[in-house]
């Protein structure tokens, strides 16, 4: 992989999780950038390929190593610093950076929400850096894009807000669908948990079981709910139901959604479908990551992960007349790290596909 | 496992698929049985453990043959027929078996279904036996097992309807909820395929893979919205999205309901949770096999597989007026082989759980 | 399942990890055993199904309950006292018990060697109770059978040696193969690690994951040779690589064996094979839980999971004069719960079988 | 990813099943690659993405199909062609190609094998080509490099050869150890089948399962022993023992090797060592795909899957004197499609990492 000479220096803060690895892959091989910092308290000192053997034999993991390096240092050495750390401590990072003139791209939810009181309520304790709030772009490339160009400071959104917001906003928006009965079914592959030692998590726990969990009020409804309200142009609360799965990677959403108009006949049928597939054309056909698949074709999480795209299907129920709309993405990739990058090729400058294709 | 004198004489039609397994491997642990026949067209002349090498070493494994035995010399040597046959062809065995005097209990889809209409809209081809439709019981034993103690002919109730009738129908029943809009999103182990050599289920296709599939007309809609529709006293539609997931076994099903009661304050969702929790031990704190979970514990298939438990929780979700139930099952034993032998147990005036716990 | 009246009363000390979880599944529906009591420091006070939710439903489950009862307490209640605590503290439990006249069966490693010096070799420190490895019995049941009839304390043997040593004793004791030279080669499943939070034994460090470890000395070498040795008549070194793959149960072992006479010719390789199929035999043919299998079969683990056989095949190989020998068992079954289950059984005059088949 | 104008212009014939798959994917990324044609029989006709959802939405998908192309059309247009077919039918491929001009690299064991008589004994069949047997390079780039940059015809070697021969021929070359004794285990993902729709290879067949297959004589030793003889200067039998485990990618080779100096004191151990690390230093310090692994690391499938490296390392054992060398690859990436392109980059002069890290 030859870098172009024109390339942007990134730092890493807390790589060493499943999200943090999956942007060291990215980043590694991406033609534009240059990383040039990854930072880890725990692992401060080890080289990289000690801490993630993956990239042992890699041109720049013999020089790479973890370091608990100030933000000064950070902001000295980088233009723009990934934060991939557990929720409630990006604030601590990103408003110095920011202060400093980084351009700082977050993959916690610590900047996805407006409200700070949105916020108190999911997360259960007060928001470290409310200033900032209103100022962070939400970095949903396909829906934000411009707001990214522009923005210092990037909330990446959580993998399961990806896998339902980007099937639905264009149905909102279009005025498809009701805003209401809004239900979100999505099996989770268990590297969304983190690498983290607990026993839930365990092989022999996963292994051959399937299970919903945090029914019925997950933290990432807030993200959604807001996406959704401003998309529909008034609040929106939605059902939403995580599963647990056994595959590493990957999130396959269902949602169940009311057509705005009701169909009956043959002939309704044909042209509700004929207006989903123009809003969802118009919306992605010129968005990289998302494919629209064919027809008699439903979504699978093997073919998109190890990839940035958003595989996409709909069918519409003409007895029971509803619309459901099945997404599929990796949920370190599209949902994690690979957004990420997209949001910083945006935010740069760079053909928005760069080191993701 | 020491067999007591007053055993039933069972004989197997098509033991060779995975619920067929699942059958042989409960009947020949059975306290009160005595398997005495297994056909097979395509394994005819081979020993039990050459064509399932897990029963090698079994008291009856040596002696127990896969024959073509005619349906003359099974009626005479069993008292009860299990037929585990593809959809279709249990007809030709069921009418002959019947007339002759034995007692049928059917894990296939052939008898589930009262309407030889529905039959044909669902599986392309009229009903080959449609004038034992009224006679056969579904063999869901927590409903009909009254039923089931005097019948001939039994249609064991498919995996996935057993998943979503157990927990809906006390609460429809007892007008808990509306028969609108009910939303069942299923995920399925990959033995739910059966024993077929084809692409889409080989390791690798499923492994690292989970996908939708029979959007949105599953066949199993039949027999499940038949049972509803007698629950509710008119026709019920529903929608019901399957899953496949990289599992041996097990079915998690989690149902979007509606209750019939609006719930706003505190107080009322408290009330309607008793309601709710009352209906549930009304109609199965007596049934051996329905485990009603306590607070706090969600349904989770490990804890189900291999056994014929099913599982369920329920939670009131306040900001969307929704009921959520969960229920979790072995596909092959309580959503197959398990039930069928439950039948098996009220048919013959066994105590219920008779080799099932 | 109806107890017969003649029952033997059974504690369980350390009944919540994997082999002990095992261990109350089997004796919960032994016909000749009454659980009376379970204990665990970290859940003492808990119902049975609130720690292992499988066996909710189960008859005994309502009134099961894990206690911190003392030694006194279960030595009053329990006949026989199982023990599956983490190598290095049984001897506490051990001793006390044994002392107050109760049997005991100790799954941990504690006192399966003879030599206190090779236990320090091997585990680190000073053997806690040296004086009472003398009197312990190696428990495998189908070499020591007679001895364990008699015990007091049987040292349940290990999982991995449970796979090496049933192949491997006959052929030695019978002079067939070399005692130099021995390879076994080992695939186990996670459970084998235990129910423990940690990193290595995350679903997705598992996942996708082939891997050796302990390379090259287990630890459970020591009981291994040990028992080579005594059959050998002299001492024994072999190789043992032990390797972890994502299946939550089963232990495949590969053995590559010197036969003690050179074979070149066709009738040379016949001669032997017959004896060494004479030798398994004469060794097996009545012993219940070992499957000689027919020609041209190999061992698979998913045909022992969840039962206490072990499969054994062998191939000579006319281009290198070795022999290979293959086992399959269920780790947590013939390798832990199930094999001192067996043992049990044997100490009880029950039916080697009863309660496992 | 920007090609450069400097590209080598390819083709694959049979690229549906797996090693297609990688190879498309790793051409399609290729900066020096222009992927101008795909052959199948069975898809000819069909859009890439139709019958690999995975490149759905890639720049060159929208214009890639597969197509019946005779030789000629290939010849035409390809500069150089790959080869992933069935064994035994490469042959009618490769002799008109390359009599047309065209360079050709085989994924097959066609063309691995220098002796036809050796094929016929190992493949049941004479061999279609044999004059073309001394011109084909293995294609084993860290040991044949030089002839591989030189070649016409490449045939690129099998999975578990790549896995064996990297870690044994320096030290057979070196001396270091017996050319005698040597056993290979090896543990292998279930994509080494192919994509074919056998019962064996289900998803339910193959998790929660292992096994070996194929003892003692698959067809993989065959290349081996010859690269063995080659190295060692005289003929070499090895015993090797394939076994099937469930997961996607990966093979894991543990090798049982006899050093050829006896070694007993801590300080021959220690000189031993140093040796045997300087050796593989020598072969692998310049080959960027082959990493020995830093002291108490051994190799585990997840950290070399999808990528082109083999990981190794290697432990003495003072107690039995042997030495046990373990290496980890993908079986789809430096098994097959990676080691492929690898040889390309040599036959082309790019960068042998091109397209490949």
């Amino acid at each position: 992989m030859s870098k172009t000479a024109d390339t942007v220096k990134i730092a890493i803060v807390g790589a060493s999780g499943y999200s943090g690895e999956e942007l060291v892959r990215l980043l590694l091989a991406h033609p534009r950038v240059n990383l040039v910092a990854l930072t880890s308290r725990q692992h401060a000192g080890k080289a990289l390929a000690e801490v993630l053997p993956r990239f042992a034999g890699h041109p720049a993991a013999s020089t790479l190593r973890f370091s608990d390096a100030s933000v000064e240092t950070l902001a000295r050495e980088a233009q723009v610093v990934f934060l991939a750390l557990p929720h409630g401590v990006a604030a601590e990072y990103a408003r110095p950076l920011l202060s400093k003139g980084c351009k700082v791209i977050d993959l916690s939810a610590d900047f996805r929400l407006k409200s700070a009181a949105v916020y108190q309520e999911f997360y259960g304790h007060a928001h470290p850096a409310p200033e900032l709030l209103q100022e962070s772009v939400y970095g949903l490339p396909e829906i934000h894009g411009t707001a990214i160009r522009n923005a210092r400071l990037i909330a990446s959104p959580g993998c399961y807000p990806t896998s339902i917001l980007l099937p639905t906003l264009p149905l909102l928006r279009a005025g498809l669908i009701k805003s209401t009965g809004i239900i979100a079914s999505s099996l989770s592959g268990v590297s969304g948990a983190g690498r983290k030692a607990e026993l839930p998590y365990l092989f022999v726990e996963c292994n051959e079981s399937a299970r919903p969990y945090s029914v019925p009020k997950h933290r990432h409804l807030s993200e959604i709910e807001q996406e959704l309200a401003t998309a529909a142009g008034s609040p929106v609360l939605i059902q939403f139901t995580p599963h647990l799965i056994p595959v590493n990677r990957g999130i396959l959403t269902t949602l169940h959604l009311a057509p705005a108009r009701h169909f009956t006949t043959e002939n309704e049928m044909a042209e509700l479908g004929a207006q989903i597939e123009q809003c969802y054309r118009a919306a992605y056909s010129h968005a990289p990551f998302v494919r629209l698949l064919p027809p008699g074709v439903l979504p699978d999480t093997k073919h998109v992960t190890h990839t940035n795209f958003l595989d996409l299907a709909w069918r519409l129920d003409a007895r029971t007349g509803r619309l459901i709309v099945m997404s599929a993405i990796d949920n370190i990739v599209k949902g994690a790290g690979g957004q990420a990058v997209q949001s910083l090729n945006i935010l740069c400058g760079f053909e928005e596909t760069a080191g993701l294709i």
